[in-house]
């Protein structure tokens, strides 16, 4: 396994560089520190983090159009219960904190809520159903609603914080902050989407991920809205694991900002459709980049599959296999548990028919051990950051590809030590 | 995380304790070395393995009944396809040889069996169906037949062995060899069931498991022989995982020796029914008793589910789940990961409702925290070998009890090892 860079490339503060120390190989090397525009961003250390900012608070301009889709576990957390009851696609306040999930905290955990968006209501002087609230941290304790409460009557005396400072603000084990920005052209339209995101453990979603918010710089439906997220998330934060496991906050929310008047008409949905993608492609690359403990990438290919659904099934299967995982972390080209994790799937496929690369070194064929492969070039491959693997599975014409990352010592580390 | 226990108990050569040297505190402390009825035993190092025998031939006294079960696996390995295709559940010889699985190595593969099957039907004087053979250890490398046939040859000159070598030159990562033996009295008659089994990594059986060999020292058919396992694979060997990775190789054979000749009726079966259950229990339980790495065995205990389905879904999404086992190595109760493995299972479930204990340490009820667990006693039960959860679904009528193991470096060394 290889060491983990240093953060001292990165724009963070000495506590933050502290908090850091093992900041994943794939961290970001720099970051635009941009405010954007039709809305305003706050961020607080309101107590759940030591010293970091773990709350943060997004005033829109204007009452907007939101969409999102939350995750698919049976055990919801009180955030997801309450939005879903509550707002109805309109939205004028954000606030997320990190470091308590609020999950699994029956009707004390949606008073809390009841408690702090009351509050704002009052406050910024919106209805509580235009307020959108999320959650991320440890599962099952019950907090104050005074520590978020206290915290934004202090809104007034503070400036407007950037896009990088509120990605900031939703980390918990994550090891860099998660931001980016496009920028779309329709005609002689020039308007901007940005997103951040969190996301470092618990990473299979099921329908949302973690917590990703994407700002769009136009006027959009709710129907449109739900349109680019149901285009858009199989082949992105659907296609992603660090280690099988489904949160119970997942929650991905898509916001227009009326900034821009457009008409979307076909063809300028595909290209703000192509550009929702890119970005949602570049935030869950960003979210299983900073896998909990990960020394290598997992990019893998699946070639030639009878279905999506048997691709995604497959693919899943091997990236989610712990002996796969470890013997990437190895450096181990170890095809064998490939195949078994194939087998795994109960798919049926013929395993005669199956060929699987390592990068551009073909390993098996023909239901057997490909003999003339360089073991030297293979394991130089190997030795990569990011590892590419793709597998044909010769029983259909379906491509797809997953994300995942290797099982390390320090994933280890960082899970049996996580509340201590 | 716990130390492992030194093996110096063991009753094994030096050679033995060298390979055995981060053995799992499981061990069983003393073994018997008694020679069973009804088949000979021979074990011989054929090269797979570096010094320690890997290569096991039983030769019973006649034809005898058998009934298996294989991986639910799609990708079987070669003695699997093998097997299904040719043995009809007639045995005179059962073939196993550990260090290489013979798995994916397409017709390589069956060439290989068949020509040391050739030469063992020649050689013992039976037919190539009334053989069994299996493989296990690496997947997708092919070996030489004569490694086989060359030792078979030397039976003449050597003693039999006892079940305790049968068991350790089956072994691979496995820390201890795994045999139990239980006596039967059904009126006058007593007589016995041995088993041995192996299996330590790429534990999520799916109908059989690993290598399982168990032999009733009297008169079945096959049909009561499927019964016997169709009746108890559910509770032993389907109820245990260690890493959630079905194996390529899995085979479960139940064998009967035609020593003691008994009327079966329905009360004698039953005597008989109960005491299989109780040897795959037990052999089971060896099995993922040393699961690679295991620094603490997890009793995993669903009561009142909807179903034995939903039991055992919900049961593998929480022993399965490496954020609750690395929890459960750092000896934390954090039961937030339960609740969310549980939702990850997508069964419809009311969190309301569900109550989690530790041991006797009630963490969760009516969808909240315990208020007033008793920290000090929770911490204590936690640094225990053996942890107890149990699960109220409060769903419906059926419990059920799965086994797993906490997630450790241990297991990140040894498997990003394994081939190196």
């Amino acid at each position: 396994m290889k060491k983990k860079s240093s953060t001292k490339d990165l724009n963070l503060s000495s506590n933050e560089r502290l908090y850091l120390k093992n900041s994943s190989i794939f961290s970001p090397k720099r970051y635009s520190k941009s405010i954007p525009n039709g809305f305003k961003i706050y961020t607080f250390n309101s107590g759940f983090k030591k010293r970091l900012d773990d709350l943060l608070l997004i005033v829109f301009d204007e009452i907007i159009n939101l969409s999102a889709v939350y995750s698919k576990t049976s055990m919801p957390s009180a955030p997801i219960l309450w939005d879903k009851k509550y707002n109805k696609g309109k939205v004028k306040v954000l606030v997320v904190n990190s470091g308590n999930a609020n999950a699994h905290t029956g009707k004390t955990g949606i008073k809390i809520i009841n408690q702090y968006a009351d509050f704002i209501s009052k406050y910024i002087g919106c209805k509580k159903n235009e307020i959108l609230v999320s959650s991320t941290g440890v599962i099952g304790e019950i907090f104050d609603s005074k520590m978020i409460i206290n915290q934004v009557s202090k809104i007034n005396q503070k400036s407007c914080g950037s896009l990088l400072e509120a990605a900031k603000a939703i980390m918990t084990t994550d090891t860099y902050p998660k931001v980016s920005t496009k920028t779309i052209k329709i005609k002689n339209n020039s308007f901007k989407i940005y997103g951040i995101a969190k996301g470092s453990g618990m990473i299979n979603p099921k329908m949302g991920t973690m917590l990703v918010y994407i700002f769009i710089e136009a006027k959009l439906s709710k129907k449109l809205l739900t349109k680019l997220l149901r285009e858009n998330i199989d082949d992105t934060f659907n296609s992603i694991s660090t280690d099988g496991d489904t949160s119970t906050s997942d929650t991905l929310a898509l916001f227009s900002l009326n900034i821009k008047k457009i008409n979307f008409n076909f063809k300028n949905f595909q290209i703000l459709n192509n550009k929702v993608l890119d970005i949602m492609k570049d935030l869950s690359l960003q979210v299983v980049k900073d896998g909990e403990g990960i020394s290598k990438l997992v990019k893998l290919n699946i070639y030639k599959s009878r279905s999506k659904k048997q691709a995604i099934k497959v693919g899943f299967s091997i990236v989610n296999s712990p002996l796969v995982k470890t013997a990437i972390s190895g450096e181990d080209a170890n095809w064998g548990r490939i195949i078994a994790a194939i087998g795994k799937s109960q798919e049926n496929i013929d395993q005669d028919k199956i060929k699987i690369f390592f990068g551009k070194n073909l390993v098996c064929y023909n239901g057997s051990i490909n003999k003339k492969i360089n073991l030297k070039k293979l394991d130089q491959y190997m030795k990569k950051n990011i590892i590419e693997i793709s597998v044909f599975l010769n029983s259909g014409k379906i491509n797809h590809t997953v994300y995942g990352n290797d099982l390390t010592y320090e994933y280890i580390r960082i899970n049996s030590d996580y509340r201590s």
